[in-house]
């Protein structure tokens, strides 16, 4: 498949998340950790429209200058934007505007990008026309950059690609956070998404101590943040074949695993109480029985299925509980062949912190990750939303330790 | 005009008013203050529902039982509610399940009332035949009771209708503030408001001193916090026979008004300070001039026209700088019959306190005013947004002294 | 007693208040409506430096200009100044410090009020050498202002005495708060107050609707806000000859009180949820006996004194429930020859505004009253711990009404 | 030196850094972080009390029951107490009741540590009579505990020197601030501690990539935290000789580094925003030229000195400033014989987390580090205020990243 037939196609993806909702779902943000689907929409649009279209196409005109303020998500490079918190308030532009967004910033990336070469690889085939009388103009003298510019035109590309896909994944989640908050919870008619999943594998696979090669090398495509692959020297360890099941967390709850402080970071068991936490995100007892909100409405709780929407807080007091912990991020990548994984973001015990010969890249993507790398921990794995062919095992997704509205779970390390 | 036919034009007026509207509009509460369109076009119905439907007709099913969680205001009576700040984070019901709420009630209203005689008069013509069964089946005895119910039913029939005005008021102030704070300010194209309103009259009026008579007396409605009707000894005063104008508040902005504490109140300096308030609201200076959002979009600032939007905190400050005071909500009232009145909201300088005699009605309606009567002021008039027929001279609005999203002005007394 | 001799006695009076204290009890501010004691100490030398020593003592040198941002409470016009919430973080400078810079001021004024004549009519005497001196060299030509000199002289050194006197029944009051919130419920052995009192009178006085004149007029001293004497018309009313007891708030509390929204404003409402509040200040059930805390420590609650430390809401909401209300300033005033009052400061419901004609003095000293006349309920009456001579039937207390480590109390009207 | 000797010293040391003090010094607590210096002798007094006295000596007595609640901490086990930010509100116990109870707890000490053998080692000697009497009368059988019982003993008498160790480097921390916020600036004479300190060293020193080992191991004291020891993989890397100076820092601060987010984590950049940070703590300009405050009162800033008083943010800005990073916790510790350390925390590019192995111990006394294994930094190293013998190359101190009251400074790696 060439990059305009991905292009094409993962753009779609976006929109046919979004078939099902009502106009009204699109503009709702119960939190400030949630956006409004029509942001996503307007966001990874606004991402090509500013770091490829605006960069490389001579001929582009810019659809409307206001939407730059609107649709800025954090990139201090590029400008004033609307605080975080004000995304839910702005009923303008409206859904059917967003949308005309899109079509016309698609077909100009269209045009762009059939002006390459049919061949995945832009760099093995010369610049589109537009890019290179732009290099002309800007550069005087584009011959000796070409090479160069074809390098990092083609690594924007296939950023924009992976951008939109982690803003499907978001979109997925936010769904599911504003209708399962709604005091309707109400179900996402034709959704096409299982959000349940199912626990696979057992036992805990042994692994030996030794020196492990951690991050990302190769072809493909990888976040900044996943190199340079490094050395690290792990201990002997043993880590699950499986998820954590609801059944298991159940047992948890019902041992009085919420109650007692013993199993909790000081501050976890601040937001416990702070909070009134007593079981996993979107958990409601009714009648002395579980049920959990998911995009098929309310339902019984599946035993067997893998817990979801919890905590690191939670996650690290789970394993206290069992007198086991979270595996570090390195012990997971090192043993990720053996086991499955990809059906919840796992909780690992390592803060999100730069790899030895981290890098930046230059300008507004230098943004991207490296200014987020503190306060927050690792997660590995994909879930049940994460686009496919998204995930690899050095990816390394990242949140803070409270926030559950990710399809987030649990598995154990010794 | 009977009842049937003015609650069916009242009600569609609440509607008219929201017909400019896109979907998205109808969603957003960008602050406290300012309830979602979708909301006023439930929490009225839902009014009827509760205080009328529910029950005088034995006949009637509830719509939606959930409603009463998602509509109910304030009313401790009716049972849990929506924390108010979470209005803006429910994107359902939608716009159109609200519509169709809207019409069942309507329904459900019209075979009430027209079950009632023609006359408006409900007190002469007998119950309508479902409250006539209702009381029978509830009361073991309901001819003693009829006239007395009789006139309670007459009462909140017209106490629903004024609510429903009530509303159709906030909707045109939350629409603007919806609109007017989306940095796109789009323009709200058919809205049928001109937010701007003239000045009129001129000087000042002089009044004596004496005992005059304040509050409501007569046959028409009025809200209970009107009365009792009660004397009040006023000394000599003036007051102004027209309203402060942009151009005379332009006049305090450049003396440097909102820079020198000794206009302001200890509090309104800490808003002042705190909110970085340098003009009224809606009010942008753009190369050097002028412009305010209106309903019409961004527009330069008419000098002539009386200045809106601002806090009993400037109408204070600008008050003090001009060497005058705001006249007492009894003042205004006295002299109301000499000055024209009812482009904006006019502050007092009278905190909204109950008037001697002041009852408040038995059960849920008893909510309706009473339990706001600390720490906010009284408006007196009515504004360009006020609905014909929904104003008098007793009538007493009340807001707290920081709120300037009204089509609150200033008269002057001395 | 001559000027001289008022001011060696009052300022006498603080630090008498002040004895039984250990150094620690001057420190802390454990509430921003607090100040600690050495804070008033400070505070209150002060104000005699900067309205009097600064302004009319040609000769005197400030003790420390530092002092001037650590003591200034509010008044804009004297500069910047330590943040009010800051008052408790300061631990210099220490309090030995502070008395002596007492001892320094006192010592001054002391020369600057014995170079006045013995009378304690400045106005009679001509004005004392060094004022007489401040105004030849500041004026070119103080024969002509001297009358008008003396009378402002006069009256800022009767505000400096009234202002100290304010400040002693603060100290009372943030004293008892300081140590009755120390888990440790230390008694202050040796404090010359009994904060308890008695209740006395009975039954209702009857008073007759009429014109009533409101309002301070006379040779003597009084506060701006008490000003200008102006006729009200009252209603028909009744006024209780006694302050609620705590056997008759015991009574309310026992019936619900605290747990029926209907007796509640909106905000008081929210004010007894949100701090969980089941009783009045200081109030401690133990062993199913209510006990509380007294500068003597903790006793069991004295039935027959009056209620003492409720906000404005549970007055308000205690009259609800006895199906009565508080009395209006006016109401206070007009009947305050017929009961006994003295004991605990006594809500009224009347919002602070100003009076008709109200005049705020020329600067600094016209920041004393006026700028808080908004968001605020009048007190009535005087406390136990205001001092003798310090209350008047025309004094017109404030403060906001959730406020209750004053020694507030209840008396109905109806 | 045995341990009743030590005791006796490091209890002394705490009261001697404590001697300058005024009585209100000991009072206040400014900000959250910082709590009173009475505060801390009692607190470290308690842990004595409570978890060697109560435990092992059957005869002791409990000073003051009441006491638990004002100065436990933060352990859950050991029940309810004063919430943190109440430290500052609390004017008793006085200062001398406090050191009677330092006195009080001190002979009960005294007793138990001389009723041991002379020589330090308890697990050599047997265990000293009262402790013995506790396990047989707790134990049924204290002959096969007695060795395991002796060791945890020792091991506890030895947290309690280390914690009061820590306090005694919270009670320089805490005096500075106490101080050097208070608008006066007052140095405290008399105080041994030079606050200042010199920078040393030079260069960057080279260090080959391999297996190293992290942890302590051997006989002498440790904490928890910095167990097990365990192998880690380091790159080749290099880390500065020495810290970086404040004339260094005044060149950051010169090129704008405050200004530009670039080089900021998103998280530190709003906190300079929000906070308005502009220079590390204590420092202020005058008149064109930094001073900063010290112990000894407000002095120009020494060029040649490390730098002092930043937040991780600010040490992470300076490392992108220069091109360069912090180094990890095992960077530092495998190169920590080639510097000179011991003047400043070093914030390293490490999150607190628990090593390989990590054991948290039985009781109380577990919550003693682990439960704090999130969201924070580690430091290494030691400040001028750490005790003499209280540091270690594998101590690991932490803190949340924005916090700056501590001697924290900078060594940069590459």
């Amino acid at each position: 498949m060439n990059l305009s037939e991905q292009y094409r196609k993962i753009r779609q993806a976006s929109e046919a998340i979004c078939r099902p909702l009502r106009t009204e779902d699109y503009v709702v943000q119960p939190v400030v950790d949630v956006s409004p689907p029509k942001w996503h929409l307007g966001h990874t649009t606004w991402f090509w429209e500013t770091f490829v279209l605006m960069k490389y196409d001579l001929a582009y005109k810019v659809y409307n200058p206001d939407y730059n303020y609107v649709f800025n998500s954090y990139y201090e490079t590029i400008g004033a934007r609307v605080i975080r918190t004000d995304r839910g308030n702005l009923s303008r532009p409206s859904v059917e505007e967003i949308y005309a967004y899109r079509q016309y910033v698609d077909a100009a990336m269209d045009r762009l990008l059939t002006s390459c070469a049919t061949d995945v690889n832009v760099q093995k085939t010369g610049l589109p026309g537009n890019v290179a009388r732009f290099l002309e103009k800007s550069n005087d003298g584009p011959s000796d950059n070409e090479p160069e510019a074809r390098s990092v035109l083609r690594d924007t590309l296939l950023l924009g690609l992976h951008h939109e896909q982690q803003h499907q994944e978001l979109l997925w989640t936010d769904i599911k956070y504003i209708l399962g908050h709604n005091p309707l919870f109400p179900p996402l008619s034709g959704a096409d998404l299982d959000d349940e999943g199912s626990a696979e594998g057992k036992g805990f696979v042994p692994m030996s101590a030794g020196i492990y090669e951690i991050g990302f090398e190769g072809e493909g495509f990888c976040f900044d943040n996943e190199r340079a692959r490094h050395k690290v020297y792990l201990n002997d360890y043993e880590i699950a074949g499986s998820l954590v099941t609801n059944e298991e967390f159940v047992a948890f709850i019902q041992a009085g695993g919420y109650g007692n402080f013993i199993y909790w970071h000081a501050e976890g068991w601040d937001w416990v109480k702070n909070n009134q936490i007593k079981s996993p995100l979107y958990w409601h007892m009714m009648d002395g029985k579980w049920y959990h909100y998911t995009l098929a409405g309310l339902r019984p709780l599946d035993m067997k299925a893998p817990v979801c929407h919890i905590s690191y807080y939670e996650a690290v007091a789970y394993g206290a509980w069992k007198g086991m912990r979270l595996p570090t991020e390195w012990e997971w990548e090192a043993a990720s062949g053996k086991f499955g994984w990809g059906k919840r973001w796992e909780w690992t015990e390592s803060a999100y912190l730069p790899y030895p010969g981290f890098k930046k890249a230059e300008g507004a993507i230098g943004e991207y990750n490296g200014k987020f790398m503190v306060s927050q921990m690792v997660l590995r794995g994909a879930s049940v939303a994460t686009p496919a062919g998204h995930s690899r095992n050095t990816y390394r997704n990242f949140f803070h330790p409270h926030l559950r509205w990710q399809f987030t779970g649990i598995r154990l390390a010794r």
